[in-house]
């Protein structure tokens, strides 16, 4: 490996959960030097203060935002603000010359009329257009040259490298999609929320924003702009007594003729040499083979008696729905090894 | 409230999940005397020594199975045994007059090939015409007069309360059913075995038997029975990591002009003075509504961009699904007040 | 049982986790009818609307407390409010002529002066020499003719079980003692604060508030109280990743000649015919044995090497460590069967 | 960093809970390359088929142990079995002239008789006076030059690295000490019995083996290596319900004058340098703080009022406790820097 000077990474909005696993996850990277974190409740306070298992490990100051203090310190800039908050970041951070990885909904949108449909009115929609929609496998020659890319939703994450190969190789209907995705609480990000308390979520279970959460028109952008035509999915998310990782099960029905090994045909094909998706047969993942990684893992099934096919999907929503992703954009996008910083093995058990 | 001589009951295989549920709920039911509990494992010990939590509430001391011991002490017998032990246990136990709820599968089909098919060859074909599927809102007549009746499986039981009065309204199609259900892992009663550690399951999530569990033709065969014609279903379990409660999620194809309304319609004609179906409109129930009750809560929703209904059912599967069912079977059977003794509010938090 | 006309109840704060059990209990209570309830920050809505669960079984709309209209619709009220608030609701319900079991910290103190250090100046001093400690088996006369009762804390409730016992009877070093006492989160109520997210709670531990902690000097009043003398204790709590229950592990220095059969003794004199208190001898209970129950579960052991006691108590910080506790006492303080709507079994598993 | 061949390394006993942490340190470990790794249990299986977060990241095929295949493939073992059958593989592989990293309780004793009165008669006694043991802070001149060490027991860690630094100091009375610890579930290994599933651990909290854990005497030793003189400890396990790590709460009995800031000092001098020691101050560390890494952290407290220290320390019973420490002292024993493969940051959330 030839010697490469390190690149002077920022992460703003740093305290949140997603921030904390860009940390962890850059303080480590072997092309990376970590210098600089935002955080406007934490300002003032070290790192460590808020996440004490930093402590000895990463040892810088928080401060309120700053685009110019950042550009003071970084090249590039990971943006982990809610969005709204992350659009002017990110506008701000661009204009100093910083090339920045958004993690918020705001630049995920090719059109700015369908973010104002289910977010607000758009505050920066002249960079929609420059703006890559960071799902790596599907977008890596965008990403490679990009100024700012646009992390994908956890839950799209999950949906898409699922359903997407199977679209493209016309395999199911694209009328059929059901999507019936459990997330982790994480999800939801550090919100201070009575639904949200330990008492709350412990041994308990419950589906939430049937049909209305914010995370389906992404969906159907991606499947539009890779499989073709409007279709409007059935997306109903569940919340599970876990910190970590999202399972998605996809409900399907086939073409004619359509079975298991030519669903596992597709994706051998559309994912081959792709180093974060696993793919394991009929085998259903489970979310424990991939918390703490930027993996995708894969399984699907045909049910002979009712004809549908069945496609579950694992990923950490930390990880390839957010921290991991991001870094693997990064990667891409500075022209590093893909898998840099972010090639760890699951926490099992 | 007239005086009523106590009715002197058994649990045969006491020391199981359900076992113990049922011996929670039979210690404090008002008309009920507890005289005998079986188990194979644990003959000789007190009951106490097992389910530390009865010390000084449930004196028994627990004895192999043996029709004859439990016929002198019992009129009526719960039958908590793997399937086909049950049925060899129940031909006895009915040979010696007892009446009897039966917890197993063996007698939930009215079809021995279809048994035979999913499990074993039956082990005593010539009951199933007189069995009784205790889905008590369904069937609470033939119930009443039973000598034998077959306590739902957990999955068909959170499954056909939601869909059953939409096929009979012929409100969704019935083609079309997906049911994408999620259960705690007592679901699995007391196994002892590597998937079901603590460390296996905390904080973990996977969906198993896609498309091959047992439990789906015993939802196929009420669906035939309550709305005619054959219609697989697609099922897809998933093991949650908590302890108790079913969340089912139903995928139903609506008919033309079919509205939230209109479901709601449905359900509220169906269950009107049904003592243990709570309905929740569209607010989607949490397991934690419903854990340690005899409750089965009911939401849903129509999906206005994807037009597909969404339903969903929660139970606890040792509650609704198990113990709890079985004593509003044997409450009907013996014509006694139909919540007795199962009248209890959820534990919450 | 002689008919007996049901005791109109209302339950002041409502909506906190200690409230709901208290309306789990009472709704299920044979003598007792639930008239009122209160709560500030939900005022207006039916007791439904915040506790699903409670949906068709208790039908109440919440208001925000008035002293007079919950006189014109109680007899007796529990008061679940935060310390400083319940005092005033206090002096306010007695005024009215009501009975009042009060479950904060302001009436458990003998002493105002104490209060003063530990919480803030006393807001109804004049009170304290009226109150009785409701650790019903300690206080139970003083109990039968109260106008007031305090309910114990929680952590007080498992400590002082265990340890008064050995002390009356002289066996253990009263300068000894060593509490090192975990708690579920719901000891802290529905306190909506980052710390008890369940992203932080999950699979985590910690100590907190070492040698600081407010239910200290209770503790350490009792312990004057029934052994004489003032002996600091070690008080060390920690926080579960569960929803209830504490277990208290109690390390004593025993007397020469004090063996695990002589604290036995002790233990069973002192509670023989004790409907909640359950002896485990040298088992050491589970918090499980005891959740959703009003039990406090009870093991020892004189570990030969070192010489020490080692007690182990569990209750449900819910049940015998408020809820439960309280309508004991209201049991008592109204001349009805002491285990009356608190007889429940634990909910295992 | 000079190119260095890497060390070729076998697991035996791969499968189990603490085998497969040794896999995930060992298969990023810059310095080795996994060669061997045996299962009786999964013999002939690849080792993804066990741990599906393995697949295509480590690609081994498990074979029944066998020293000589061993020997063929590897420089150094890393001995995973159970007591007993850790001693036999040991010989056998020393014999053949490997290093040996051992994970059990068979070399950890420097005495057979005290070996021989917690286990069993030792069946290697030959090797005691070699073997060293492996607390690498407090004896890393032996490791370094060993052909054998073994690795501490979990609690042993937790421990010793508390409280040794105050007994070297003679800061606290060495008759005084109460070990109060928290485990993880995975401390048990994969045990399957029916104590250690889900539904039994969920949810639920309790001590164990009161003063008769096989961990006493191995804490006992090294307190009399340390401290001199003999101890008795009073050492009470619990379970806690989380997978990973261990909380120790100490009680102590400091001496005259001896205060909090006298404590801090102890330890900042003792562990001045050391890369895996975190020291907290009066902020109690976390569980959370550790899992997943090689790290013990250390907070402390005097209680003013009862006089007593109280220290709480916490490590990953699968890091520190068992994998990462066995690195940390392979990395000693191999003249490798300490922290190679073991300098991960703990996942948080």
């Amino acid at each position: 490996m030839p010697v490469r000077e390190a690149i002077r990474v920022a992460v703003v909005g740093a305290t949140g959960y997603t921030g904390a696993e860009l940390l962890r996850y850059l303080a480590r990277h072997p092309h990376v030097r970590l210098t600089a974190a935002t955080s406007e409740q934490s300002a003032g306070k070290a790192i460590a203060e808020v996440y004490p298992s930093l402590r000895g490990k990463v040892d810088l100051r928080l401060f309120a935002f700053d685009a110019a203090q950042v550009a003071d310190h970084a090249e590039v800039a990971f943006v982990g603000l809610p969005h709204g908050a992350a659009a002017a970041a990110v506008v701000a951070l661009l204009e100093r010359g910083l090339r920045v990885v958004d993690l918020s909904a705001d630049f995920r949108f090719r059109d700015a009329d369908e973010y104002a449909r289910w977010y607000q009115p758009h505050p920066a929609p002249q960079l929609l257009a420059e703006a890559v929609y960071g799902l790596t496998e599907y977008h890596r020659e965008g990403v490679a040259g990009a100024r700012l890319v646009a992390v994908p939703g956890c839950y799209p994450t999950g949906a898409l490298l699922g359903v997407l190969p199977l679209l493209e190789d016309r395999l199911v209907d694209p009328a059929s999609i059901v999507i019936d995705a459990k997330s982790g609480v994480t999800g939801a990000g550090r919100t201070v929320a009575a639904e949200y308390l330990f008492a709350e979520v412990d041994d308990n279970f419950r589906a939430y924003k049937i049909g209305t959460h914010r995370h389906t028109p992404e969906i159907e952008q991606e499947i539009r702009c890779h499989a073709g035509g409007t279709h409007p999915v059935t997306f109903v998310p569940h919340l599970l007594p876990i910190r970590r990782g999202i399972l998605t099960t996809l409900h399907l029905r086939p073409g004619d003729g359509v079975d298991a090994a030519a669903i596992g045909n597709s994706y051998r094909r559309r994912y081959e040499g792709e180093r974060f998706i696993v793919l394991s047969g009929d085998r259903p993942p489970e979310i424990r083979d991939v918390v703490g990684t930027n993996d995708c893992a894969i399984g699907w099934t045909v049910d002979r008696r009712s004809g549908r096919a069945v496609v579950v999907t694992v990923i950490d929503n930390l990880g390839k729905g957010a921290a991991g992703q991001a870094i693997q954009n990064f990667n891409v996008m500075m022209g590093l090894p893909e898998a840099s910083g972010i090639d760890q093995l699951a926490l099992v058990p």
